[in-house]
């Protein structure tokens, strides 16, 4: 009943305006939201279960009203369900993949269930000039592109579409595609480890066809992921755009802090110029 | 009008059931959309225009509709839009952030534009348990809350809930909270710089209320990113939950490439299991 307590986490509700009352709930309900939603993906509910409002209220120091929003917010993002009788359940926990090396979808996420892929495309293209670029493939050359649904314990995660430079692709086309990571394949192939990847990630609402295949629905958040992986040497081989349902994955990196000076104007830099630049040497 | 060149990009369409015609063009269509979301977010069309439709059909490889079909991907996205005898213009390129070194957005991003905070809340509160172990606050203790609307250029991009140590905190509630960096100001205030900071990522659709502030329809994609900055000691001082918009930002970072095995069942173990091990010392 009491929507302003004095320790609450968020907003002074005492000396606001009473038709502000409905902003600053709704403020709370998202910072509520916010933490619960970590917990979630972290792990911290064993049971499966949310703690019951009571509980959430006591630890929030929020009203009811105000913890109920907060339920309703995730609920509505599908990650939690009020089940009648049982409480507030945990529908769905993204899981972690590290941004710190470079791993394959099957060796973070292996150990969590079984990882399929669905091979819908795999063959010799002509790759867009803008592939070929990345790829430096020269004019008139060849990439193979392999497209893979892929589902971790029967549910789609993510739609990847892969380009990789014909020597390195080629050998592939004959390989266990749907039981296998690409990165693994192509080390198996080449005989040592890859080197480096330039990975950006855009979060974005997917397209009705994408969202169709991976069983969401349209306008739903993605992550969309384009890898440019590259030999020990530099040489780019594999250039991948990834579509990763953002209710199944989380990203996480561990981050130093640097001199601010060294940031400046990074990003003026095109990335076919900063690939071009590491072909010649290694990192 | 030909549907299926032979050296497409993608999907070998001239051996298939004529019903799938429509599938085939829309995973091209996907295709297109993605090489070219890239290309526009990595600065790569100067003019602030796309190459014409005929370009495109040559560079892609594909027909006039697929083509139509990707630019209306992009535009549904709000990424172009199609102006009456202009051409495709670029609305809008995201910023690139990196996640490799720990920055803040006004360090990163302030040669791009300038950055301005709307402080929304900025005081002393009790703070919820999850806040409190993370920050490793004894029972009873206190944290400084502060929330920004954050703005580039006059446009929102990011909510920032952020968390901060007492002792840390209440120097800064006087200080330039508007115009600058949480972190710039906790390296003046505390006379050194930051250590090292945990950060998770996630994509959701956003609610109606944060999407009230960021200023776009409700639902649309947003990074919501947790953030807990160390001191160069291990201590926990500055936990942040970030909303980003996902059409103004995107991550960036540069993989190395590890052995597999030292990857698995690093998620098992909890953030703060984790956070509570560095404290003891420094990376």
């Amino acid at each position: 009943m009491n929507d302003a307590p004095p320790t609450g986490p968020a907003t002074p509700a005492d000396s606001v305006e009473p038709q502000s009352r409905r902003r600053i709930r709704a403020d709370r309900a998202r910072q509520v939201a916010e933490v619960l939603r970590r917990q979630i993906a972290s792990g911290a509910f064993a049971s499966g279960l949310l703690p019951d409002e009571r509980t959430l209220i006591a630890d929030f120091a929020v009203s009811r009203n105000t913890v109920r929003e907060a339920l309703a917010v995730l609920r509505d993002e599908g990650v939690v369900e009020r089940r009648q009788g049982v409480g507030t359940v945990i529908v769905r926990r993204p899981y972690e993949h590290t941004l710190e090396q470079l791993t394959g979808l099957a060796e973070t996420l292996g150990t969590h269930g079984e990882v399929i892929n669905r091979v819908r495309v795999a063959h010799v293209v002509r790759p867009p000039g803008e592939v070929a670029r990345k790829l430096h493939v020269p004019d008139g050359g060849h990439v193979v592109y392999i497209e893979r649904l892929r589902l971790l314990d029967g549910v789609p995660l993510s739609l990847d579409l892969t380009y990789l430079a014909a020597d390195i692709g080629e050998p592939l086309l004959a390989a266990d595609l749907a039981g296998r990571d690409l990165f693994g394949l192509i080390e198996q192939s080449t005989g040592g480890p890859l080197g480096s990847a330039s990975v950006t990630v855009h979060a974005v609402g997917g397209d009705p066809h994408t969202c169709a295949l991976l069983d969401i629905p349209a306008g739903s958040a993605l992550f969309t992921v384009e890898r440019l992986t590259r030999m020990p040497d530099g040489r780019p081989v594999d250039l991948e755009f990834l579509r990763i349902r953002g209710d199944r994955l989380a990203f996480r990196a561990e981050l130093v802090r640097a001199a601010p000076e060294s940031e400046s104007g990074s990003e003026s830099e095109s990335e076919y110029d900063e690939a071009a630049r590491r072909t010649g040497g290694e990192r």
